[in-house]
C-alpha cells in the first residue's frame, strides 16, 4: 500500500495506521475530527461528503462532530468502511483527493500547526490493574513475596473508577500536588507538596458501539465489537498521598491530579496484524470472562525522562502491551458484569504495564524499587521519582515481520512545581 | 409567604422550597427544566422570558436547556435571583402568572402526569464515607471495636470515584446483579446472583459554579459558593461482591449496578433556615479543610421497605443529615486539593448517613448487623438484606420552629430478580 502523501519509513502514521483524533488549527478554531497520515492530518470534516459507502452515506454527520463519540457509537462495520474509504482516498492510485488541488488544500493540515484535544467525551473512566508483573512487584514491595498477589487478582480484573474531568491531552503540564501524607508511621499526617511523584505507563482502551442499558451485561465473548481502539496513557500518581488516603476505598486524590493521554486513537483494525497470544491464565476464569480468540497486542512501549537542565532524554523503561494478563475484552466484561451500562467514549485503563525484566517496569516506584535503586539518567543525574521540570514521554509502536510499522505518537507531560498553598 | 397555587400543609414543595428538576410530559417530549410547587411543576422553559432581573435577563437561555448544568454553571447571585423571581411569580399577590390564563395553562404540569429525569449531566460522581457512626459501625463489624476507624478517617474525608453512567432517577428498577463472591474463606470464589443486596441512605450534593482548571484548588472556605443543592441518593450495594473485589483498589462492580437519586434538587437557599452546628471535629483538620461557618443541615431522613407481597411499607430507618462528620464544603476541598478540576453538575455523595441509635443506621448491613439481627417488617416478614420484589424508598424533609416544612420528594427503586446468566 502506498499513499500519495509522502512520509519517512519510521513515521508513526503510515497509510496502514490511520488513527483518529480531534484538532483545531490557526485556520479553524472549531474542533474537527482528523486522521493522522505522515506529518499531516486529513480533516474528515472537510471530506465528510466523500464517505459514500453503503453504511456511512447516511451517517456523514458523524465526521462533522467536535468529538469522536458519535462515530464510536456506531458499530464495527461502519468503522471498517470508514477506514477503507480513507485508505482508498489516500492511496497513490486514487485521484479523488490527490488531483483536486482546491479540496486537497483544505483537507490537509500540518500536525506541527495543529492543536490536538482529548478526542472523545469520556463519560466514565475505569482504571484496571491488569499486569501480573506490576501487581506482583507492588505486592512484593509492600507485603513481601509470599503475599504479593491478593487472592482475587487471578479471578477477576481488579479495577476502580477513575476521574474523567482530569484526563488531559499530551502536552498539558501537570502541577506537583499538595496533599496529606504520613511521613512517619503512627505519627501525625503532614500537609504539603507530594514528594513521591510517579508516572504510570498505561494504555487506554476506548469503548465503542451504541450505549447499553442499565442491567445489560457484555461477556468477554461479546466484547470484541465494543473496543474501538487504543491510546497511550500516563496515570500520574502521587505515591505518598496514595498510601495515606487509599484505605479502605482505593486511590482518590493521588490519581485525579491529571491523567495524560496521547491524542490519536489507533483502531483495532490497524492493530490486527500485531495480535499475539493471550497471556496464559491459571486458574481458568469464569465463563463471563472467557474468550477463545487472541486479543493481546505486540505494542512496544517506552518511557523517556528529560530533565529541565538538559536537552537529553533517557529511555528509562522498555515494556510491551503483550505483558497484560487480562485483555481489554475481559476488562469490559468485568466492568459490566453487575449490569453497569457503558457509553461510547468510555475509557478502560490497562493499569501500569510492567514486564519481567527490571528495565521493563512501568513506573518509577518499580524501576527505582521504592527509592532503593535510583535510576541514572544519561546526563548523570539520578532519579528515584519524578522531579520538578522533568518531562515524561510515553511512546508506543508495532512492527510486523515485513517491517510495516505503526505508532501511537507520544503521550507527554512536564511536571511543574507545586502551586504554593496560601491560607 | 403564600402562593396562588394551593397545596396541603404537609406538601414537600411549598413556596419556600422551589427545587429544580427536569421533566417530560405527554404534551412535551423534550426535556424541560421545572420547579416543583405543591403537586405541580412550573415549567421554566415556558416562562424563561419572565426572568427579567439584572443578572438573568441576558441568560434566559439557561432555562431552555434540557438539563440544569448551564444554570448550575452560573454563580450564587444568579441562583438567588432565579429563586426570588420564581417566588415572586408564584406569590398570591402577584398577577403576572396568576391572571394570565393562557400562560398559566401552559406553564403548569401536574407532577402525576410528568416523567422526571436525572436533572443534570453528571460529569463525575464521587462517593464519600463521611458519617462517623456509619464508618464506626462497619469498622466494628469487620475489624472489631479497637480498630474500627482507620487512621486517616478523622484527618480527611475519605472518598472514591464512582460511576456516573449508572446514576438513575427515582422509579428506575434495579436488577439483582450477578458477580463473583467468596462464600467460604480461602476456598474458590463463586459466580452467581448477589445474596447480600443492600441500600445505602445518602445525600447527593450537586456542584455548581463555573468549571475550574486542572491544578486549581478550592479550599473549604471557598467551597460554599460551589454547592448548588442536594438530592436524596440510594447507593445500591452488593455486599458480598464488594467484599471480594474491593482489595486493594476499592468498591467497583458492587456499586455500579445502579445508584438512584431523587429528581428534585433542593437548593442551599431553601435549606438555609435548617442549618445547624457542624459535627465537632477532633483533631482539628488541616487549614484547607477548615471553614468557620456552619454548613450542616437538619434534614430528617427515612427509609421504607415494602415487600412485593403487601401494600404495607415499613420505615426501617430514621436518620438525619446532621450526623455528617465532614461537611460538603470539606468534601469539595478534599476533591480538589491535589488540583482535580470540577464541572457544574458533578455529584459528591455523602456516604451512608447513620446516627447513633440502632434504628438510625443507613444500611441493612448495619440495621440487621451483618445479618445477625434481622429486621421485622410490619407485615411480619423478616429482612437481613433486600429481597427480590422489595421497593426501597428514601424520604427527606426539614421543619423549622414555625412549622415551615420543605421536603425532597422521594428516591425510590424496586429490586428485580437477577437476569439469568446464559453461557
Amino acid at each position: 500500500m502506498k499513499s500519495f502523501i509522502e512520509y519517512s519509513p519510521d513515521s508513526d502514521f503510515p497509510i496502514e495506521n490511520l488513527p483518529f483524533g480531534v484538532f483545531t488549527s490557526a485556520q479553524n478554531h472549531e474542533k474537527h475530527i482528523g486522521v493522522a497520515i505522515g506529518d499531516l492530518i486529513l480533516d474528515l470534516h472537510v471530506i465528510a461528503h466523500l464517505f459514500d459507502g453503503p453504511l456511512l452515506k447516511s451517517k456523514q454527520n458523524v465526521f462533522k462532530e467536535q468529538k469522536l463519540n458519535e462515530f464510536m457509537g456506531l458499530t464495527r462495520p461502519y468503522w471498517v468502511e470508514a477506514r477503507n474509504t480513507i485508505q482508498k482516498l489516500l492511496d497513490a492510485t486514487n485521484p479523488t483527493l490527490q488531483n483536486d488541488s482546491a479540496l486537497r488544500q483544505r483537507a490537509f493540515v500540518k500536525q506541527s500547526e495543529a492543536q490536538m484535544h482529548v478526542p472523545a467525551e469520556i463519560g466514565d473512566y475505569t482504571d484496571f490493574y491488569s499486569s501480573l508483573h506490576h501487581a506482583t512487584n507492588v505486592g512484593i514491595m509492600f507485603r513481601g513475596k509470599d503475599n504479593a498477589l491478593f487472592p482475587n487478582w487471578k479471578h477477576l480484573p481488579v479495577g476502580y473508577h477513575g476521574r474523567s474531568s482530569s484526563i488531559v491531552v499530551s502536552g498539558t503540564p501537570i502541577h506537583r500536588p499538595y496533599g496529606q501524607t504520613l511521613p512517619v508511621e503512627d505519627a501525625d499526617p503532614h500537609f504539603g507538596p507530594s514528594r513521591l511523584m510517579d508516572f504510570e505507563l498505561e494504555m487506554a482502551a476506548f469503548v465503542g458501539g451504541p450505549p447499553t442499558q442499565l442491567g445489560e451485561r457484555i461477556t468477554a465473548k461479546e466484547a470484541g465489537d465494543r473496543i474501538f481502539g487504543f491510546a497511550l496513557m500516563n496515570d500520574w500518581s502521587a505515591r505518598d498521598i496514595q498510601k495515606w488516603e487509599y484505605i479502605p476505598l482505593g486511590p482518590f486524590t493521588a490519581k485525579n491530579l491529571g491523567t495524560t493521554i496521547s491524542p490519536w486513537i489507533v483502531t483495532i483494525e490497524a492493530l490486527r496484524p500485531y495480535i499475539v497470544e493471550n497471556f496464559p491464565q491459571d486458574p481458568t476464569p469464569f465463563s463471563y470472562l472467557r474468550h477463545d480468540d487472541n486479543f493481546n497486542f505486540d505494542i512496544k512501549l517506552e518511557v523517556d525522562i528529560k530533565s529541565e537542565k538538559s536537552a537529553v532524554s533517557t529511555t528509562v523503561c522498555r515494556s510491551n502491551y503483550r505483558y497484560m494478563y487480562w485483555t481489554a475484552k475481559q476488562q469490559l466484561a468485568q466492568q459490566t458484569v453487575t449490569g453497569c451500562n457503558i457509553r461510547p467514549g468510555d475509557v478502560l485503563g490497562s493499569g501500569t504495564i510492567s514486564g519481567e525484566a527490571s528495565d521493563s517496569y512501568g513506573s518509577m516506584l518499580e524501576l527505582a524499587w521504592k527509592g532503593t535503586k535510583p535510576i541514572r539518567l544519561l546526563t548523570g543525574e539520578e532519579r528515584k521519582f519524578i522531579q520538578d521540570g522533568d518531562t515524561v514521554t510515553l511512546r508506543g509502536y508495532c512492527v510486523d515481520d515485513d517491517g510495516v510499522r505503526i505508532g501511537f505518537g507520544k503521550c507527554e507531560g512536564k511536571l511543574l512545581p507545586a502551586i504554593p498553598f496560601e491560607e
